[in-house]
């Protein structure tokens, strides 16, 4: 359950290609994985310089935060966007607005980033037109324009 | 809170074409709704001699069963036929099964279909190659065909 | 998962007392657990004449519902008293009333009985001023007298 | 959504006597409410010198993690006892292990404290005897030598 700061920095530092755009790429080290928590996500995550961690992305059920250690950088947030540093904190409430992590500086951006792990979750890609379904293991995609809209 | 057999008759059957395969139709008494449950499904359903109730479908994440009042059908589930008939249970665990509920008497069939109700869920439904996801309160159906498996 | 007329009339017919008060007796064939269900408990119970099901209760979460199946007898909801038969339907939502089954007739009283079944649970018993908390497998009941309430 | 290190400061930094042993104190700026999170907690809380946060206490349902950015202090889990500082992290699965923090150091100690927020949860206090059930914004709080365990 508890890591100290030596044994974290020691862990692989795992480099993560986003799974729909691979130019996006960020290091990742699961603390919480480590740390044997299942309900809650928190990953120590690097940027480095140039790259953003994921696809412009909005989670409709999974809310997620993030925690700047050190670096800077750009969050956007729907058409906003924030220069962040250490110590600034973003909360993203599911409510339908699109966010990436940008490191634009020239040097490492580190951040917590800290989230829910629900047994089913939906993910929107705006920017590519894609919807992501996670379910039992399974992650299916599709394009938003494949998709047919049922009313209840 | 209290339905009486003689309120329950008043209610009106509402004719129910499935969205996906309007062939398919029952009538239907939603006696949950009508008595302020939220988290179960409790209906009351008929289906006319020669008609189906749904599109063979399976449940990904929401249990389902079935007590028969009165006729006689068949219950299909997987590539097993049941004959069905008063006093029948069928329970519908989330396995993967797709099942149906099909009259061919000549009479009305007549039975409780109870679910749950949960916020997201996953329908398949094999024989037309189509899965639904279901999400706050929208239905979004795609091909199987045009779901990009990405593993984990 | 199917369970035919004759199946289910050959299966034991547990003798279930209540577990804080013995002399609440039901009769108890639980054919979502035959079916292989673990999210919704469905149950075709027979009270004998002179019988109450259970202590009178509230669930906090589990939403609760009947269907007579044949017989007469009384359902008491708060301070409500109805006489129930054939057909009819009680819902019980989690508004915090009370309720219990009594056959008040000379015969039995068959009735199905659905439920949620959550990971906790919370049911008040006002009559003998109890209240059990259910999780994890375990039942702890304690006087709602011995409760301290503390303002979040 | 996005909270700046300045804006962050700017907080009230609320102290929080622990509601059952005020003795143990906590400083208490709550981010994630602040960022509009709702199933998250994720709190930046200071321990003065000498102070404890909380009572030694265990989780049953909600995982909890801890993430250290400056000062100093112990994490007491279980019957282990971990000097902890900035960069180090403990994650608290729901394994029925007791935790505490404590400043034992003679300058203030910083951390990030996250965790779920379930509808219900139950936490135990070994140390004082009790267990405390939260369900529907009350606390019901009850001595472990006043509760019947009552078998399944």
């Amino acid at each position: 359950m508890y890591l100290s700061a030596a044994a974290i920095a020691a862990m692989e530092n795992v480099r993560r290609p986003h799974f729909l755009t691979p130019s996006a790429v960020r290091y990742d080290r699961s603390l919480g994985d480590a740390a044997g928590l299942k309900n809650i996500g928190v990953h120590l995550n690097t940027i480095a310089p140039g790259d953003r961690a994921t696809e412009f992305h909005a989670h409709h059920y999974e809310e997620e935060c993030i925690y700047v250690l050190s670096g800077r950088g750009t969050a956007v947030i729907g058409d906003v966007r924030h220069r962040v540093g250490a110590g600034d904190f973003i909360g993203y409430p599911t409510d339908g607005i699109a966010h990436e992590m940008i490191n634009d500086s020239d040097a490492p951006l580190v951040y917590l980033v800290i989230g829910q792990r629900l047994q089913q979750e939906i993910v929107d890609y705006p920017r590519i037109g894609k919807r992501m379904f996670r379910h039992g293991g399974e992650r299916n995609v599709v394009n938003l324009a494949d998709i047919e809209q049922s009313k209840r």
